[in-house]
């Protein structure tokens, strides 16, 4: 069994309440945060060394459960193969029972599972939790664009931080180096726990005051990767990917800024802004897809190519796209964000064998 | 011979007087420089037709001058071979009967011939002459960086913006979609007029008011390029390039701003600043010695590199980062400019048969 440090902490001035993280997720990015994670508090005596995460339970080709190899082995065989998470990781496949006892929650699930998730949490939390978010994209409704975190924060009742950045999962994994931007809304105190949270030497993350920049970068970046992999598709080259990408990112500061007033131009700066962008398109899922896609002429849809290519992962570029595009249109801006457009418009043509993207 | 236009202009309220325009230097960027400019000229009437570009001269392998090809096949076969440059582009080795004529002087050569350039020009170009400089570099002196925009506009006493961009000059010889940013001081209709010059369907330019900024942007990035390299002969992965651009990035605005406090951060959203570091950072020269430089573990220095994979085109990234070293030293500023300090330290290190890099 893990070297787990369940005692009660003595709530003194000597002894300041240690924190208890739960990770809720644990897909390719859910196990490399936990990776992180347990590494520093294991060694960072103002966390609980133990590491709660919830996995959703799956049966796996052996006849085990997938909760049971990770304890045994360390490793999330399914989605992180080959990486140990550390031995202070304890898989546990009862969401209820993985929040009880955390103050400290990081959601990295597929954001379409978060209301629900949020839905069977409340009134299931400690009163002191705080949250952290790792999900890219959005909820869109009738009256608007609802951010994951806002929506932890309204079902939960929680202060809810995000953590964005120039971040392909298995680069971290095998300990590249990386910077990562901590979004923040008041409390400086809680994000630079955060910080030091997810700290390690090669993975270096800033804190930013900035929640809604922070995440809308995350989120919108997907949208422009698609663009940039059609560029790529069509064999443009580096002068039209970058200024696709330039448009791109022009776009997405422009449209965080109409939502959020608050938000500013220095967080495009930041890891999560630019960074991210770049990466996304030089190596993410969204930039692969959509260049098979154009390859292929768009004869074949992105749901195929996402089966094939992605191994149950989510594409979320092709969604944000969409979910972006009811928000311009609503709003009557459709004209002011041409690359966004065009995106969703070039996602959702109906194949046509003689077409050329 | 190429249809000219030499008649001279009557300068009345329905003839407004037509611009004349000659380039200064014809390399691989100047070339393609040459074909933009020409095909606007052509069909913009407050242009003359003709485009004079001044070519160092240079003896082909067939016996043949370079100039005497240029002009008789609209080609220079020499640094953009298979390109048409326009039948009204001519080109002239006479320094200054090139320039004679011309209102219009585009500088375009490597940027350690232009003081010598200049001295030639004093009290041989137009009085009303306007210029600008689509050089990369700038000249270092002990009292500080001088930039070329304004070595040009002291030493010849004219008004010089800049035009920077991701503009790989073979890509948009093959017309594939650019964009580019003319930097200005003071003057719009001057920076209009430029942009008139140089936009194509294909190479989309728009004006920013910060000359310096503009120009650094065209300069620095160079260094982070080399970065970049160094990056990806190491196989570090996207989130670390994506890093390494982010900290150039930074270092760049960081650096612009105590150069010139009039320098603006919206500059570095333009394609001047992060769409020419993508550019650069993916595909360029710097990128692409600094690979193999890192490749061979430093065994090899830039000098004999440059030499095999350049074909006599000069890398500017290790000499821009020298002369930056140099102004960062003498400010006593090296401790704030970490990538930019390592990247001269590396560059300039003794080889060593046991180092990787």
């Amino acid at each position: 069994m893990s070297p787990v440090n369940n005692n009660v902490q003595i709530n003194t001035d000597e002894h300041p309440p240690k924190f208890k993280v739960t990770i809720v997720g644990s897909g390719n990015w859910g196990s490399v945060a936990s990776k992180l994670i347990a590494s520093n508090t294991i060694k960072l005596s103002s966390f609980h060394d133990e590491v709660k995460m919830w996995v959703f339970e799956e049966i796996l080709p052996s006849g085990e459960k997938l909760t049971d190899v990770i304890n045994q082995t360390n490793e999330n065989v399914k989605y992180l193969p080959g990486i140990k998470l550390g031995c202070n990781v304890v898989a546990d496949p009862d969401l209820e029972n993985a929040v009880r006892d955390a103050n400290m929650l990081v959601f990295v699930t597929p954001h379409q599972f978060m209301e629900g998730i949020c839905k069977r949490l409340v009134g299931k939390i400690r009163d002191d939790a705080q949250a952290i978010s790792l999900i890219k994209g959005m909820e869109v409704k009738k009256e608007g664009p609802c951010m994951i975190s806002t929506l932890i924060s309204q079902q939960l009742g929680v202060n809810c931080c995000v953590l964005m950045g120039a971040n392909i999962a298995n680069e971290i994994a095998v300990e590249k180096f990386s910077e990562a931007t901590v979004g923040y809304r008041g409390n400086r105190e809680i994000a630079e726990k955060w910080v030091q949270l997810f700290s390690t030497p090669y993975f270096a993350v800033s804190a930013c005051q900035d929640v809604e920049g922070v995440e809308l970068c995350g989120t919108l970046k997907n949208i422009v990767a698609i663009a940039a992999g059609f560029v790529d598709g069509l064999d443009m080259g580096n002068n039209t990917k970058a200024a696709i990408m330039r448009i791109g990112l022009r776009e997405m500061k422009a449209l965080s800024k109409l939502l959020f007033s608050s938000v500013k131009d220095s967080t495009f700066f930041e890891s999560c802004g630019v960074a991210d962008l770049i990466t996304t398109c030089l190596g993410g899922r969204n930039r692969k897809c959509a260049e098979a896609f154009a390859k292929n002429g768009g004869k074949r849809s992105f749901d195929d190519l996402e089966a094939e290519m992605l191994q149950g992962q989510k594409l979320q570029g092709v969604s944000t796209a969409k979910e972006v595009y009811e928000v311009l249109k609503h709003k009557g801006w459709l004209e002011m964000f041409p690359l966004f457009t065009t995106v969703h418009e070039i996602c959702t043509r109906p194949p046509s064998p003689n077409r050329h993207c």
